[in-house]
């Protein structure tokens, strides 16, 4: 899929390597992260994105900061733990698989004698990342069946390969129509403010011989009128208990012209994201990011500018994850 | 409202001039226009721009280019006319009041014998100036009412002073309620990809002292979402026969967040906008702009990127024009 995973380890296991998305594409960047401030940071500036690699990126940065910290030493590891764990959680507050990815690796620690702590915290790390690689696969799989020969495929933001350690989650079923010789157009959202779909599916999906075309979010809802989309799949920040979806600000509006000319809208998550401790949609607490992010204002002119929206669970035709497609109630 | 029209006459009046709006925010740059390619260049490449401020600068730009090039000759002048009127109409297809404006002054032109022509072209584009600035300010009378005290409107695009001779269409009833002494507050979608709202709409409204903000264009089918506005107000560049309305890229998805949540959604624009001659939105020939608006993508990786949008008639509350409120059939 891509030439780098956009998360992992380095090739000595001692530093959680990650390809610095703020950088493409116009370059490749790779970038090996030890302390604890570096990979927070990696994280709330966006190098490393995308819930599930998120959550990859977390758990391997909490192995690596704590074994660097504790200098070998089990009982200081474990001493270092809860605060770790809490600033991780703190870098991006939406993304539940971040929150998940840490209390795994706490819960992990509190069956764990000290003398082998910082190993078995090393080896959860690589067991959530196997899994997260095994759980995009599970979603291609599940989701062929959604992408015939000749599909045309809308997806907004970047929820890839770039977002997780794997084929990723809404690209994992066109990447698997592919390999399996089935010919994919995919239209990629530009995705304001940071161009995700400009910036990273563009490129994923171009590098991986598939063909992607670019357009403005505004023209989504046209492109969608004159039938030219067969079906639209999108990633997942959070889904809640009744189905409402948490993802990129602009998924909600895609969602809608769906809705309007009859078109599919699938949601694509590692069951993970499913998160029954909050009820609906209503109870997400929605980070807003810098005016910055915007780009050139008049002076003085203020930006509203939240990362996430929110898509009503009657919006969703269906749930796909690396159980199947599934609808709520979820059990 | 500017401190500068966007568009009008020299001193001299020998020269169209405008505010060239690719400039802004940044600079506020003025050009003195004679040459027709320079006038045509100047609408093509949106250094003037919105629908009644081509028909303006069209028309001034036609006056002042056959006074040029005919040297005061009346017979070389109508010689030129076809010619120069239709490559003009050729520089934005789908502004329908660019050709307005333009067999304005060619009828205007079968009516006035060789000697007076040169003198009654320029002052046949005064009267469509004068008439501009009149239109908005009608605009802005009849749309009072929907602009109570403490407001709070969303715009897409810019349909405000710098896209016409006056104080706009969309922004004419905010100006008119700002002037009145009631507190109104605009939210500007960003309009990718040439973020007239963010550069342009912020621009001016901040420059009046009304309180905008800025957001992605696709934050705000959540902002309506969130019950944060009250109405919406867009331009339009063609208004068909049954009611469907061409505007800027992205106005469609609005009308439809508008409608999924019960916000009125209103289109103004003057009465000329109206375009009896094209039964619906399918009959519109959508313009399509330059892959390079859309900024940095990976190699090879096209865009689409259509210049306009159709919003179907049941979208729309009603249309605000200089005549009032209105609703098809138009007559």
């Amino acid at each position: 899929m891509l030439p780098i995973p956009a998360v992992g380890w380095s090739p000595d296991t001692n530093a959680l390597r990650i390809l610095d998305q703020r950088r493409l594409p116009a370059e490749e960047v790779v970038r090996d992260l030890v302390a604890l401030p570096d990979t927070i940071d990696a994280i709330r500036t966006l190098a490393v994105r995308g819930a599930p690699a998120i959550g990859v990126a977390a758990a391997i940065g909490l192995a690596v900061a704590i074994a660097a910290d504790s200098a070998g030493n089990g009982a200081r590891a474990r001493a270092l733990l809860p605060d770790f764990a809490s600033l991780l959680i703190d870098a991006r507050p939406t993304a539940v698989n971040l929150a998940w990815a840490v209390h795994r690796m706490l819960r992990l620690a509190t069956e764990t004698p000290d003398e082998q702590l910082i190993d078995a915290l090393r080896v959860e790390a690589e067991v959530i990342r196997q899994d997260d690689v095994a759980m995009c696969a599970a979603i291609g799989h599940h989701g062929l069946q959604l992408v015939p020969d000749g599909a045309r495929v809308l997806t907004h933001c970047n929820a890839g390969a770039l977002a997780t350690a794997g084929m990723g989650t809404a690209l994992a079923p066109i990447y698997t129509a592919h390999a399996a010789g089935r010919f994919v157009t995919v239209y990629a959202d530009e995705t304001r403010p940071l161009r995700q779909g400009a910036r990273l599916t563009a490129w994923e999906l171009s590098r991986a011989g598939i063909h992607v075309t670019v357009l403005p979010d505004g023209a989504a809802a046209s492109l969608i009128a004159q039938r030219q989309i067969d079906l639209v799949i999108v990633g997942a920040d959070r889904i809640t208990a009744n189905g409402d979806v948490a993802n990129k600000v602009g998924t909600y509006g895609v969602a809608l012209a769906a809705h309007a000319h009859g078109v599919p809208f699938y949601v694509a998550a590692p069951w993970s994201t499913i998160d029954p401790a909050t009820p609906s949609g209503a109870d997400i607490v929605i980070e807003h990011r810098a005016t910055d992010e915007l780009g050139e204002l008049p002076p003085g002119v203020p930006a509203w500018n939240p990362a996430f929206d929110v898509t009503p669970r009657h919006l969703v035709s269906a749930y796909l994850t690396d159980r199947g497609l599934v609808s709520p109630p979820f059990v």
